[in-house]
């Protein structure tokens, strides 16, 4: 905090909450503050309280959100929290001023976030000068801890149980839609309780199939009401989050036999992952990485159908630092979480394949690995 | 926007390009611009330019999002078309500086939203003096056109099947996360590609059973993995969203034979609702809609066991203005969407019953009437 120029951190947004405080909100009216000397404190609305067992910030203030005395505004509650903790006036306060994009809670058809509001209320308090807290959270982040990649390993679970379903229900006549639908079903009805372990799990998945899977990154993210014909790809992009930790992957089949192309074209983005999973290592550069499976792809001949970054990190939210990007400048670290997606998008096809790896002192450990193949029978 | 005090009207969250523009974005990346004087445009990114085909703003800037060439940085596009405009500076220029709150688009899992860059960026092109825009957005976003109407009851009817296939399936022994699933799996396979009419779909449901229902609403939208037991109340909450437009219901059933009790709790509910059905006009205030169905709860004893208000705003987004609350001060006008969502909460369950109504010139139209009963045969 202290090389970002910040003397005291006030987070909202839900993703950074769960990040400092093991509590993932349910609404996005809860607040971490943390004193560059002091205790970190969580404030919350009274009906939360049950979820914040997982904190581990334990000074924990509670308002009372909802009433018929009064409106809604949660502000004043919050005001007056942060005006009774002993805490320096006329500091600089970071808070979230640039996220610009936030991760979906359990809630998921509406989001909550930090904006002008929260910002004044919070300067208004400390007479503060505002910093943006962003840069230094996307850094902290970046790095997972061993309860994080837990509970990424937890979600990998589901999604694994999630993609078996999947396959075991395809068929010819299958809409795009009915497909990804299966798939996000079994997060919600297998991921609620997983293991005695999620409390709240919610997946994302979207299938593109036949020719559409030749812009399946442009838009990206549509199930249509195509039906799925003997032949076709069929591209599923899969997010799943487990009590707040997301994962990231996609895999591409063909239903029935792939041309010689195609499988041409698979192994090629199989090849283009396995060497990154042999090279990479913590201090290497992301543009690096990247190039190490472009290379591959460019080897074959494939290169200009390759036409978007390798990967993002992945953790608190689907897309996090840091870009793996032939322009990226950072360097992969120990306990960086990322996706390797490479894809390669023909006139009338594509296929994609995209895992989530962690960097490991030595190498990386790949958190979904499962369902690599590229025939699917009937 | 005069009113208001602004000059051109600079928007970005989703759910106000797609109010002003009839097109709703994927990636929350586009921007509508409203000068006082002149035709509004539309900013997209490339990739989306086949989802514009819903817009009414035919005037439409193209930039390039994702590259090899450069890292992703949608803000130098994006001002790079501001500033080609032939608009005013040194003006007053609305930006959502207040929201807070945004609906999650169809990728569902990922939201993004205006905040300082894009303020900043607004500021700098114009050499503005920044407004906030979210009170006008919310007032004009109250009053729904009868395109938005219809777009409403398709979502309705989406829900409507999705409510019948939970009931075809609910027994005992099932989990609540499974019953969830299965209402939101309908949304999604059945809702895309709806009459032909519907491009994205998406359903967020949640089961409360058993004496969880006694604190349905605090907190709200949890589905536990508890397994659903004869004699339960089974409540669903059901947020469906057709193309970027809500609705937002609630059921609660008996699975088995109500006690006397639930019976009378279940109709003192259908006849609040219903005394408001019959009373509410343009003209009256919120409060006094509140109080109407109040006063039957009051009437038979359980008003202590009503602690929220009765409704809210619906349509863009699961909750908008107005508040039906009993210190409302808005005035209900014709074309209004609101819920009307008394619940009762006793020790060892509570009951609620949540509609949307649509204000008329006279009286109000119920846009889900549906499934209203109380017991669920096996």
């Amino acid at each position: 905090m202290e090389n970002y120029g910040i003397d005291i951190l006030v987070s909202r947004n839900s993703e950074n909450v769960l990040f400092l405080s093991g509590y993932w909100p349910i609404t996005g009216w809860s607040l971490v503050v943390v004193p560059l000397d002091g205790d970190p404190i969580l404030i919350i609305p009274r009906s939360e309280i049950d979820y914040t067992e997982e904190s581990w910030i334990k000074n924990i203030y509670v308002y009372e959100a909802e009433s018929l005395e009064y409106l809604w505004n949660p502000y004043s509650f919050i005001a007056d929290i942060l005006r009774g903790l002993d805490l320096p006036r006329g500091v600089r306060v970071g808070c979230e001023l640039s996220m610009e994009t936030i991760a979906t809670g359990s809630i998921a058809g509406e989001a909550s976030y930090a904006c002008i509001p929260t910002f004044d209320l919070v300067k208004n308090v400390f007479n503060a000068t505002l910093v943006d807290a962003t840069p230094l959270l996307s850094k902290l982040r970046m790095i997972k801890s061993d309860h994080e990649v837990e509970k990424m390993k937890i979600a990998s679970k589901i999604a694994s149980i999630a993609v078996g379903k999947v396959l075991e229900a395809v068929r010819e006549g299958l809409r795009e839609s009915e497909l990804a639908a299966i798939a996000e079903s079994v997060v919600y009805s297998e991921g609620v309780g997983f293991e005695g372990r999620v409390r709240r799990a919610r997946g994302f998945a979207f299938v593109m199939s036949g020719v559409e899977t030749s812009r399946a990154w442009y838009p990206f993210n549509i199930s249509s009401d195509r039906r799925i014909l003997r032949g076709d790809p069929i591209l599923l992009e899969f997010n799943v989050c487990a009590d707040g930790y997301w994962i990231d992957i996609t895999r591409t089949w063909i239903l029935g036999r792939p041309t010689r192309e195609q499988e041409d074209v698979f192994h090629t983005l199989l090849e283009a992952q396995e060497s990154v999973y042999r090279s990479e290592n913590p201090g290497l550069n992301a543009s690096y990485i990247d190039r190490v499976a472009r290379n591959v792809i460019r080897a074959r001949g494939y290169d200009r159908f390759f036409p978007h970054r390798l990967g993002h990190g992945v953790g608190l939210r689907l897309h996090e630092e840091p870009i793996i990007h032939p322009l990226s400048t950072v360097n992969i670290e120990k306990g960086i979480i990322h996706t390797v997606e490479p894809g390669i998008y023909m006139d009338r096809y594509g296929l994609r394949l995209e895992d989530d790896v962690l960097v490991l002192d030595k190498g990386v450990e790949n958190l979904f690995a499962e369902y690599k193949f590229l025939s699917l029978s009937e």
